[in-house]
């Protein structure tokens, strides 16, 4: 089967280490399920080549989209280009295009460090977008994405302007009945309706009115409102509080 | 080699669908830098068996100790036991200790989708604390933690207690000069310590009084010294704004 969807590669020791709290990686979600782009898996490695390669391969074959974030500077802890290279087996080349976009910005930046920027896995594509410098770096539908929030933002945009995505319908129940009490009923519904994603979620929160959320969702919304309906029939009686 | 640190699988279709924002991760990744445990990597996968498996087995791969949050409830999309077994080459059985903790809990209890959380992978091991109704389910060195925030963190402590960590020596070097300006001086002292980890954070907030945050460390406090009176010596003149 055809991969589909996103999948995401956040390369951070510091998220890691525990320096920073990853930022991108719940950007990322929370966009990707507006533009209705379904999110596979998302995955946090250190600045390590094998732990990239591996990962970014593994997201390849999971879905379409690849989005990695971080490791893409001048220093020596920004191994990404190199991993996805190894990942995609492709060789590591300077993109000319790039190197005449740092010359503009001053020939005296032309350090050997600098110069990294330029480097890019073969067969690389640059996506420009009016306003910002740095293009992003681009291999098939592998997206480089910087590790900082504010770039990481702005080129997740250049990125996300330029696929289309299919939105989920939902549809949740909140129950006052536990979750062993309506386990054999969710069970029976997912069971009969295997292309509506039901998702069941305990809430132990004195301070909410609710103990048990129902999500019903597929980017069907006909599948939706019936496995809504069967919900409504098999769940225990006076489980339920109220729908959305 | 043999593996070290912890790895973690965050089961989370509700995660990944943004319906909320993943606080197990993050609070993992905190406590095991406090307690001196390195984590080498964390990745969110949806509630589907295939994806948990072969999470599960890099997991053990790559470190000692695996935690994983989520996926053990009573319901349908509570698949992680199966996955971690199917990990791990055993068979899923039921453990008559923790069906003599459900039946203490009321034998009217003992539905079948309640019994469920009795069954673990075989040889799995139950970690008791005082005050925790429910014993973490422990299989070797993977520990089955549940999804919801509140019990996670209590369950994580009973599992911390019992492990011992090293704690990681630390200095940082805050920078007025871009990255690109010291990406030279960092990659030669980088390359000479090899057992020291040298991180390189561009920021570009303009509320901070630096332009980069360099980070030295290693559980070896000598070593983060050596490397840090490189670095000072190694940096261009006017490069340093304040160390820590």
């Amino acid at each position: 089967m055809e991969p589909m969807g996103a999948a995401a590669v956040i390369i951070g020791n510091e998220v890691l280490t525990a320096k920073v709290v990853d930022a991108n990686g719940p950007y990322l979600i929370q966009r990707l399920r507006e533009v209705g782009i379904p999110l596979r898996s998302l995955e946090i490695v250190p600045d390590e080549v094998d732990f990239i390669v591996e990962a970014v391969s593994r997201a390849r074959q999971r879905a379409k989209y690849v989005f990695t974030s971080g490791g893409i500077g001048p220093t020596h802890d920004d191994v990404t280009v190199r991993a996805v290279a190894l990942a995609m087996g492709r060789r590591v080349v300077r993109l000319p295009e790039m190197v005449e976009l740092i010359r503009q910005k001053g020939p005296e930046r032309m350090t050997p460090e600098v110069m990294r920027l330029a480097d890019a896995p073969e067969g690389a594509v640059l996506l420009h977008q009016s306003g910002n410098w740095y293009p992003v770096l681009t291999v098939e539908d592998v997206f480089l994405l910087p590790g900082v929030p504010q770039l990481f933002r702005t080129q997740l945009e250049t990125v996300l302007g330029r696929l289309s995505g299919t939105p989920v319908h939902l549809r949740v129940l909140y129950l006052t009945a536990g979750e062993s009490a309506v386990a054999g009923a969710l069970d029976r519904v997912a069971l009969d309706m295997p292309h509506v994603a039901i998702g069941s979620y305990p809430m132990f929160d004195p301070a909410l009115d609710y103990s048990v959320k129902v999500t019903v969702e597929s980017v069907d919304k006909a599948e939706v409102e019936a496995a809504f309906a069967r919900l409504l029939e098999e769940l225990p009686e006076g489980a339920l509080l109220r729908t959305e």
